[in-house]
């Protein structure tokens, strides 16, 4: 990776996405003792950062590829990012999806033109119905986050950030399939200034953490996180950029998942997701080490269930 | 009225509130026909417009009516609004509240510096209580609606929204005691284009939809609704100024008022209270009436009970 191709994808995907706003708070400075950069990443187009990496990947395919398709597999905001982005540039966007997919999140993939196919829920019955698509249609299959242009879209978060904020001390990002935080680690060694990466991971899928220990990738036993959109695993392509770039892994519990949330939609008056939360999560459960520093916190995304939504 | 005294007072409150970020979304343009700007008060200090009037009102008393203090009687965003807007100018604020009064509501007072007085929940018991500060501490009482200095700071909101798109049609307004919709009359009349001004009122507490109709001050007789910020009464210092500048009233049931809510915490992923969703409430009932043309929304502020809150 170098410095140039950083740029190159920031320029290539800038037309297709929001350099989102990025909210401070006194309010939550004095509770941390540091000084807080919120990139907001919820007000991003479909809701959520993926969005960059999506198109950074469509529009990274030839004309024939693009005339193919992309497919993916995923229930979550990459299968709305991929449909998103395949639309705008008329390129067809298959989306397997487990047939127990909640018809909210069916709905939106179909909104934004996404073809949906179901299976069953079970990761050999999506991989099967994913690699059927990419023989029947040519269509070139996309990783949510194990994917190199993927990850590169991801990075322009931490550009953005740092180009507003050139000395943070350190930038902090939720930990699920890996590749935001994957991009962020590139973003931060190219554009920081000593600015050091690290993550907030769910302990109930905490394979990052547990891999960055044992130095190969762990497998996650429990999934059953309110932080959905972290219910994945990591890869082979994010987990040594991971290895190399990111400092350490705060692992946090539900409930300070849930408080880390609420507050930030007290203080901040924004609709982030669980998986959001877990970032700023990290750095309430560790004040300490983050005391008198500057920090990025990048708020993933804002697509939430309202009807499910609880605080008390 | 002339437009001096509208910019002067704009440049007096300048320094202590912010300009707040006006949203868009194609989402919400293509549901109602209408090309919308939502003014996202929710993001002014201590999370509502009433900081604007609060803070002028502080603004324009002698010094030595800033040492001898202000008093007002509020259970909501005025409440804080006044305590705040004291501290930044070291004025003592005596704010008189029910007694069955939110217990976190209190604490927001508290935390802003105000000095709180309790009082039976009457209308009579808080007019005397507020009356008695008066005479005892020769504090200046500041209603929080019904003053001329606030509707002034009100009025900067509308100015804001005009400045950055000067063609609006129309600005929709949640309307309570009426303070914001006679504000926002002002600056439509002196920087508007021909633009218009309308209210959304729930039809629990429509007293000015009544008043505009019979030409003197109705009186609510219910006042239940999920709006809170609204639970309030016209004022006669308000009154002449809608009845001059608005053009008309739109009323909105409760359920109407929740949906619109989930839809702007959906779509625009911003937390506004459910007085805020009044405004978009009417739009969204009146669809036809609002078609084609540029549509200021003002979304009056965003302290919720998060504990509260079901959209299910």
């Amino acid at each position: 990776m170098d410095i140039h191709t950083l740029r190159d994808t920031s320029r290539r995907i800038s037309p297709y996405i929001h350099n989102t706003p990025i909210f401070t708070s006194h309010l939550l400075d004095g509770m941390t003792g540091s000084k807080l950069f919120f990139k907001c990443e919820n007000f991003q187009k479909m809701g959520a950062f993926k969005m960059r990496g999506a198109i950074n990947a469509v529009l990274q395919l030839t004309k024939e590829e693009q005339e193919r398709g992309v497919v993916t597999h995923s229930s979550g905001n990459f299968a709305q990012a991929l449909s998103l982005a395949a639309k705008n540039l008329n390129v067809p966007a298959y989306i397997v999806m487990p047939n127990n997919a909640p018809k909210v999140k069916k709905d939106a993939v179909v909104g934004y033109g996404g073809m949906i196919t179901e299976c069953e829920p079970t990761i050999a019955a999506r991989e099967q119905a994913a690699a059927h698509i990419v023989t029947e249609k040519g269509a070139t299959f996309i990783h949510p986050s194990n994917d190199l242009n993927v990850i590169l879209g991801n990075a322009t978060v931490g550009m953005e950030l740092l180009n507003a904020h050139p000395n943070l001390n350190m930038i902090v990002t939720p930990v699920g399939g890996g590749g935001l935080i994957a991009g962020t680690a590139w973003s931060s060694h190219f554009f920081g200034i000593n600015c050091k990466v690290i993550g907030g991971e769910p302990l109930l899928t905490d394979d990052a953490y547990r891999s960055l220990k044992s130095g190969e990738i762990e497998i996650n036993h429990t999934t059953n996180t309110v932080a959905d959109g972290l219910r994945t695993q990591l890869g082979d392509i994010n987990f040594p950029i991971i290895q190399q770039y990111v400092d350490h892994i705060i692992r946090v519990e539900e409930d300070e998942i849930i408080q880390a949330m609420k507050l930030l939609w007290e203080r901040l008056k924004i609709v982030i997701e669980p998986s959001s939360a877990v970032a700023f999560a990290a750095v309430l459960k560790n004040k300490d080490y983050f005391s008198n520093k500057l920090v990025g916190i990048i708020l993933s995304g804002g697509n939430v269930d309202l009807e499910t939504i609880r605080f008390s």
